[in-house]
């Protein structure tokens, strides 16, 4: 006799995540993976973080081990109002299990089941993913190398719950949002009453300037903005932080209480402590210059292998994403098998849509991999590439041929 | 211009905590709080935690410190795996933040709106909290000493999507269930073809003899099990686990990843460590005895204190938690303000109640305050209970003069 199980409707609907059922084939050690958004490993501050945990521990070992505020640590909580640019006050700040559950917890608190929600095209799959469970309609948002277009936002907004957006070297195509298109983007959704989930995980990451100034501090009643302390410090601690109007701030907080009570203490004091006499200031720079160099790695590979064969790509600002588009009528998902074949690993463009998928489209980092194995994961895709190409034009011939013959 | 917020139907019936509210007001240094589920920190085992930090920084932080797999860090599913007594494959096994976290996911899988879940009476408010954004019915199944009443249970179990069950010195009551209950209940969940949800996070904690197998080893296919290393290690690490039916997990899973992508690998390298070459074994017999201690230390002073008063009170086998009912006519939450005005703090029963609540009665731990605390905080709820007979003493005389007089 087994026990009949039922799932929820939800649960029926989920699926494995794409992406990681991808970095599953792509983790064969021959693989070059160009795929993950891991972060270069040389850049977390082992020697500080190890300081930090017997420093912890010998000092106030008891109480960092023990239950905690849902809110998250105090210290830290202010140290992360500090080091925002606009005037925030620290009862404003929630530390979250990663921010990705800042994005859970927004949607538990904001979406109703058929509830509409903007993102833009395409949008980081991560949110999708974690808005999913509450049953959104998400909608995209016609967007180009700038991020959102203010028009189509305004066209859309009428009942959304709100816009989802990353304008700092956004996850998947690595564009920034300018300061014309924040300006305009902000006046809009403040005209049509749209608040702004903001997500900012890579900011700190620019490699010539900042960026302009969020979203969030030109209107932060309106806004709840998402920060990480994954891609400064390092990602396997899930540390993360949400800054929320106050009139939403208690259910966000509830909604945490119901999740995991708290975020571990003993991590948010190592941050803490690591983060102390301007730490952060001394060593983003080295991880800046290190994406830089990788960033040029790549792009110079992309200009030498690609030359000739019809595949277009931006030039990322900073972050860790480069997003490249096949010519006409190569699938990128489909072009994924034989690249593996050929040791390298990307990711497909089309799960970051909400909407109609660009099939032509792929995600590339440049943060995981060496210089040396970017050259020659760039050569292998190119190659790559160039098979497809020989196997679409044969493909046409044999149409041509056939529409001939008829 | 503000922004219009839209909540979501769930978030407007969100309520603050009960309890962490109530904790606020007893956070004052004045007061001896028998309110939280607080661990002795004087068992946290603070310098094999700094060791292990320290060896895991030293030969693997790295990848310590990197994204990680969803499912968990493997030797650690391993251990849980091996830890359980009944055959658990590590595969099974889902590493959460936290077993509340397993409650979410749980939650997020298995219950649609309006879908009936069945609870005991009173059962773990935490539980109620995680379920509730998905806006289950919550049905409570008659219960006694030794938990849920299977006759109950039968006659609700149509169309309800499993129940939570918590056998192991259960919070809020510290009552055990039976070998022979076990059996009835698992029979007739079985029978019915009701999942069920197992908490276990006290079980370790037995003073005299290991409570009966679990559930879940009678039934693994119809059975989620949650367990929790915050009792035996540290609650400050959030490290939780699951253990699902294969055909669940993958759910389970894609929820997690939607959530937080995984749980902090640091942690779980830090526990993986400590838990090595059997430190259990002996670390957690040390609990065992400050905990029974600290029990008998309580009950002796319910016995001496609440002599004469009408209040009774159970003798857990184990956990942290005794459970208190009052006289006929005391309402244990007024009584909690009187209680705070003599400087001792507990938690009333009826936020743990899922039907009607049993207003006399209330909640005290007994692991968080020593033994010369606990002496007088029991001496100081004698006295609040006395006052609270006299006004109950002085209202019926009132009454029964103005009946007189009519």
């Amino acid at each position: 006799m087994t026990t009949p199980w039922k799932l929820a409707a939800r649960a029926e609907k989920m699926n494995p995540s794409a992406i990681r059922e991808i970095l599953k084939v792509t983790e064969r050690p021959d693989v070059i993976s160009l795929a993950g958004g891991l972060p270069s490993p040389q850049t977390f501050p082992v020697t500080a973080f190890a300081a930090a945990c017997a420093e912890v521990l010998a000092t106030d070992g008891q109480a960092a081990l023990q239950y905690a505020a849902s809110e998250g640590y105090a210290p830290l909580r202010q140290a992360v109002a500090d080091m925002l640019p606009w005037e925030v006050n620290p009862d404003q700040v929630l530390i979250t299990t990663g921010s990705q559950q800042g994005l859970d917890l927004i949607a538990k608190v904001l979406i109703d089941p058929q509830a509409k929600v903007l993102v833009e095209t395409p949008t980081y799959l991560g949110a999708l993913q974690a808005f999913s469970p509450m049953e959104p309609q998400a909608v995209s948002v016609a967007s180009d190398a700038e991020g959102v277009l203010p028009e189509d936002l305004s066209a859309k907004a009428a009942d959304a719950r709100f816009i989802y957006l990353l304008p700092n070297f956004q996850n998947p195509t690595g564009r920034t949002m300018s300061e014309a298109r924040r300006a305009a983007v902000s006046a809009a959704a403040q005209a049509a009453g749209l608040p702004i989930v903001e997500d900012n995980p890579y900011g700190e990451l620019w490699f010539d300037e900042a960026p302009p100034l969020p979203l969030t501090a030109r209107n932060p009643e309106g806004c709840i903005y998402l920060g990480s302390f994954s891609k400064v410090l390092a990602p396997g601690l899930r540390l993360g932080f949400l800054v929320a109007p106050k009139a939403l701030y208690p259910k966000l907080l509830q909604a945490k209480q119901a999740v995991d009570l708290h975020t571990p203490i003993f991590t948010q004091r190592m941050v803490s402590t690591v983060m102390r006499d301007g730490f952060l200031d001394r060593h983003v720079p080295q991880i800046r210059a290190l994406y830089k160099a990788q960033r040029d790695a790549m792009v110079g590979a992309l200009r030498r292998e690609m030359r000739g064969l019809d595949v277009e790509f931006n030039v990322p600002k900073g972050g860790m994403f480069l997003w490249l588009r096949m010519p006409e009528g190569i699938d990128a998902t489909a072009l994924l098998a034989r690249a593996v074949e050929r040791h390298v690993a990307f990711v497909p463009g089309a799960p970051f849509y909400a909407g109609e998928p660009d099939a032509r489209t792929l995600r590339l980092s440049f943060v995981t991999a060496t210089e040396p194995q970017i050259a020659t994961a760039i050569a292998a895709l190119a190659e790559t590439v160039r098979e497809a190409l020989a196997h679409r034009a044969a493909a046409r011939m044999q149409q041509q041929q056939l529409a001939a013959a008829a």
